[in-house]
């Protein structure tokens, strides 16, 4: 809902999401020529505000007037940050009136949110009614959960594993959740406990169904939080008897200081794709209900059953060498390249229809319907 | 309107034209499953066959199901064409019944014409008011004229033209036209001769204006026709007093067979793009309203004055080389090569626009207000 890493995609992929830029824009503002960006209140992650100016650049490409407007207070007049490759992007004091956020001489149709709002809503983007809020404020982290989103993906899948005639498991990990766990002070250790143990036991019975013979393994992390912090590779119920200091405070804090209560946690599947013998999970790209491109994560000192999206030097993000347009009809879907991220941008698909349910199922407006 | 060519365009173009596809059908028959692609009646010109086998590849990645009906009375069962390539297309006849078009097993929701009707509207077409057929039946080049395509485009021109800040005649070449002539008869001559000379002298007073030192001429077609057969160009009016039998004759039939009658006069534009030296025109290629890719039409042995849509073994098409929706900012319109490809993008725009008047103000079923 939030993507970083637009920076990360190859120019090739470009013209793609400038279309499907188009095509977004098109649907909820025909007239629009404004475009205001709402970037994370980072001023000094270039990585991050290289994603930013990406992200402007690709609407600019589509006809838009775009401006970025930083809700960060500390941003307090315009402020020009030069970015590694030579580019540079202004941040702009964002002003709001009564009914419009905008900027000086910017009043714009829609408000593009790059911010994921995991510190909570700000007022100053509250009671929005007569500009577009893309996407919606309760799709901010401080709303979202990842169980929610899973809950939905697996609605999906049933339903598409039916129509295909797969098992969803193929596509969709199985995933449980504990209300209350707070590692720092060892609380709700029970509840994980039990719900880790329960998972590894049905992960080994469907390996079995499927002749899979390797150690399942589950992943542990927070519901609500972002940016890989606190996230927890769990192999045997016994390694959680003996967490050490390090792994609990790292558990303990995800951005921006909150502490974890609400956990997810998730069937782990292996990372069995490679570049350069370094481990590699897919990652793809949608604007609006379009796939325009992806990437490889890369970690070279990452294990097969262990989280990528960790800091660390050895991140190398990999474009995909072709769409996943096209793919070669009549070859199976993992045999080629251009099947395999095909294959992935159906399960993009999946995900994003799965979103949809979820906002439309969370919107605090919704219309009710009797 | 019956784009052929698709087999032109490089790879990387593919996706963007999938993309196009995708939003094109979902628009009209968002639960559309089955595609009728209905192809000129040739069946030996095996590189129109690869444009028609392409189109259907793009249609089919963007999650149809295509299949290509022939409403040629030779297709009386299924013929499998060879092509160049290697790839082969399955040309089906067509089966008609009350009230909608198919295939054996096969009942489309939308169809496809790639057919562009220029020897009349088949009765095997008509009447289909359960299915979408795109373009309309009316757009088909028994009812089209080039003249009122450039009427509507002059008024789109006109309107681009304010909004910018420029002459609309650097974007719209001026045209007139003639309702009679038969070159083999030589009937209808004084007309011509009398426009062209009018047209001559208007250009004249414009490359005044704009200091252009070159020699005007015009380029007198067919104003139904196709295929360039029967295109000429003049330089000086003089030129129509002297014309050869052979010229009459080249004017004269136009395809299928049909006699010129009705002709405009275009002014010329010298093409002064080059591929290695020899004369390249761009042309455009948009899927619905998208701008998806382009190429070079290069003819070597023909001048810059001249029309390269012509027979002949050095008809190369050169793909461009990059998309034409990344244009680079802050650079001249013309300096660059992606900004010269998005200009010319931005004219096959305008031109799709007056199309789309064209076939509102020519279709036979339009609801009046009044």
């Amino acid at each position: 809902m939030y993507p970083g890493g637009w920076n990360n995609l190859t120019p090739e992929m470009l013209p793609l999401a400038v279309q499907a830029a188009m095509a977004a824009i098109e649907k909820i503002c025909p007239e629009a020529r404004n475009l205001l960006l709402i970037p994370e209140n980072h001023t000094r992650n270039t990585f991050y505000l290289s994603n930013v100016a990406q992200l402007a650049r690709i609407f600019n490409m589509a006809g838009l007037n775009v401006r970025i407007g930083s809700i960060n207070p500390e941003i307090k007049e315009n402020t020009l940050i030069d970015l590694p490759n030579g580019d540079s992007v202004m941040l702009e004091p964002v002003i709001r009136n009564k009914t419009r956020l905008g900027l000086k001489n910017f009043d714009p149709c829609t408000i593009l949110l790059n911010n994921d709002l995991s510190a909570g809503i700000p007022g100053i983007l509250e009671d929005l009614h007569e500009q577009y809020l893309l996407p919606p404020l309760h799709a901010g982290w401080c709303v979202r959960r990842k169980s929610t989103h899973f809950a939905n993906y697996e609605e999906v899948t049933k339903r598409f594993g039916k129509l295909i005639g797969i098992d969803p498991w193929l596509i969709n990990p199985m995933f449980s959740q504990c209300g209350e766990v707070n590692f720092a002070e060892g609380e709700g250790m029970e509840c994980l406990t039990t719900n880790v143990d329960a998972l590894l036991t049905k992960i080994r019975r469907k390996y079995k169904e499927f002749g899979i013979h390797e150690k399942p393994f589950v992943i542990v992390k927070a519901d609500n939080g972002t940016y890989g912090m606190g996230i927890m590779t769990v192999r045997d119920v016994k390694d959680l008897e003996v967490l050490n200091r390090k792994t609990r405070n790292k558990m303990s804090v995800v951005k921006d200081g909150q502490e974890v209560n609400q956990v997810i946690i998730q069937e782990g599947v292996q990372t069995n794709e490679r570049i350069n013998d370094a481990v590699a999970e897919p990652v793809v790209y949608m604007m609006d209900r379009y796939v325009v491109g992806g990437f490889y994560r890369v970690h070279a000192e990452r294990g097969i059953d262990e989280n990528l999206n960790a800091p660390g030097a050895s991140f190398v993000p990999l474009a995909f060498e072709q769409s996943a347009h096209t793919p070669q009809p009549g070859m199976k879907p993992g045999a080629s390249a251009p099947n395999r991220f095909y294959m992935y941008g159906v399960i993009a698909r999946l995900a994003m229809l799965a979103g949809s349910y979820e906002l439309e199922a969370t919107d605090p407006d919704a219309e009710v319907y009797e």
